[in-house]
């Protein structure tokens, strides 16, 4: 069966991954990402571990093609990277047409946020729906929309920058230039702020407890744990989570009104902390949200795992977690090539029955 | 040549006109809406009106349909009005199939914010854009997205409520259940709510003088003209008016990502004395926008009709005033059924030669 080699080009790890057409996983690698020895190392050592995997599965089936998943602004037409924060010096190097070159592959670049939304809604949460936006709550906060089998781009391929939209207009400062940014409220990055804050007013005892404790990590994940415990603090912390998470989905509910949002990344492990404020504050914010959601779900059971909407308008708003995890990303990349061909079969397809 | 009714049914006025294909305006009658005389008094009027114009210039042409906006929320796929405020006893009656029964001809219903957004698309300020999202700034705040040449209804046809995005969640209330709408921050209700409250606080001694003026119309528009004669307390409401704007349309531009981004509706007539403070904000708060506006541009000459960013990614992101005044929504009306006319005649023509 044909397959596609999807890489995830973390700042941190290097992932590759070989999947057929149907969606199976043939085989993932993962390697450390050497961004300290330069970019035409990784790209070497990226280009390598592609050929080996791929030369593999050759034998059974066809190669469609190379997609790569990439934190960072990406300028589709030219194929380079325009900003990656966590890829320094890639930047005005065209990025897409040297691995091209040297895997004699077609090869397509996209930002992780991106990808991953795109693999949630082939293989994960959104499989089967018409459209779907997903948010991914990591260090950022980042974004993507998929539209009928494809990835909403925008006009410069920036659209679904869902982490800058405002959530308080006077709230903490991004890096983006904006103030109170989802990302600045949502992140893993914003709880361990908020944690710090809470130690600094001197009302979360635990919190600086484990702060101060050398052989713990004190990470979200450790805030986490302490409000599943019942520390009010590190609760009140994932209340807030919830309450921007919840304002930010009634502004894309609103303007966007698509089939299902699925909330992914690292920090939505937490959701049964943060996921009661945030559909309350959903329910309360979008009067889109409200007439695709029936009266007997308007106060949902707690602890509901998804609040699905049926709806008095036949369809119902579906908000839920995402399902591949940190696989997402790699599905989506090795979809790219594959929708590419996809379409390029469909015109081939057309142009022999018009001649 | 082929032409198509636009119908614009307000709460107020019933407008009809006749537009060929070319997007000429063929003939506008006004009619007020006798909403006090009942449902079937309006649409027999409405009926009576579509068949007198249209009899006139069946002459010369075929009439391709009627294109009907309403203000509210309208399901396409029943043809019944859900929603709308000002059409009382409307609810849950089968408005388009009536129309269509009455006149034997094919009607389409839209929302009245998407129907001018589409006429803005067609023929006004975004007129050969790929994509634009257009604000109205009435007596609230509606939006519609058009994107390669079609309305984006999502999934339920609710796509687009621009005007019910929070701004700032601890603002006022909105009736649609949210707090700090950008409806309850820039639509003229919101300007007379900012004038009342500076009056109420005692520093705005010319707006209270006008307030308690039998004489005048204290309305948006006097407001305004006091802004332009100096008048600081009436100036600080058009700069938070701007101020709203900018977060929202920041919000937008990251989010969509669009060509084209157009300000229309009675309120954007204050342009002058909004914008700045609305180009401002944006440029703060927007990445995506930063991306596509150049350096040259990012303080611009004050009084700058509209911000074109031409793009380091090629193309700009454009924000600019609406062209078609009240006029939008009748031409998007009349588009309405040329555009569903064209898809037909496009299926009919594959079919043709596939035959």
């Amino acid at each position: 069966m044909p397959f596609a080699i999807g890489v995830d080009l973390g700042g941190t790890n290097l992932r590759i991954a070989a999947v057929d057409e149907q969606g199976t996983l043939l085989e993932k690698v993962t390697l450390g990402t050497q961004v300290v020895r330069g970019r035409d190392y990784v790209i070497s050592e990226m280009c390598d571990a592609i050929r080996s995997v791929s030369a593999k599965y050759s034998k059974t089936g066809a190669m469609i093609g190379v997609g790569i998943g990439i934190p960072g602004i990406i300028d589709k037409r030219t194929g380079m990277l325009r900003e990656s924060p966590n890829l320094p010096g890639w930047h005005d190097y065209p990025v897409r047409d040297e691995i091209e070159s040297r895997l004699n592959a077609n090869v397509v670049l996209e930002n992780d946020a991106n990808a991953a939304a795109f693999g949630e809604a082939w293989l994960g949460a959104a499989r089967g729906r018409e459209s779907m936006c997903m948010i991914t709550l990591g260090t950022g906060v980042g974004g993507g929309i998929v539209i009928g089998g494809k990835i909403w781009q925008g006009m410069t391929g920036m659209a679904g920058e869902v982490g800058h939209i405002t959530i308080d207009p006077n709230g903490p400062p991004c890096k983006c230039g904006n103030i109170g940014c989802a990302e600045q409220l949502a992140s893993a990055t914003a709880i361990m702020r908020m944690a710090r804050e809470a130690i600094a007013n001197g009302n979360a005892p635990e919190l600086a407890k484990t702060a101060n404790d050398g052989d713990v990590e004190f990470n979200a994940k450790f805030i986490y744990n302490l409000a599943l415990q019942g520390d009010e603090p590190s609760r009140a912390i994932f209340n807030r989570v919830g309450w921007a998470l919840g304002v930010l989905l009634a502004d894309l509910v609103n303007v966007l009104n698509l089939d299902m949002y699925v909330i992914g990344g690292g920090v939505s492990a937490a959701w049964s902390m943060f996921s009661p404020a945030m559909f309350a504050e959903i329910r309360k914010r979008s009067m889109v949200y409200a007439a695709t959601a029936p009266a007997e779900h308007v106060n949902p059971p707690a602890g509901a795992s998804a609040e699905v909407a049926t709806a008095p308008m036949g369809r119902p708003t579906v908000i839920t977690r995402a399902l591949l995890g940190s696989d997402a990303g790699l599905y989506g990349a090795a979809r790219l090539p594959m929708a590419v061909h996809e379409v390029v079969e469909h015109v081939e397809e057309a142009k022999r029955k018009l001649a």
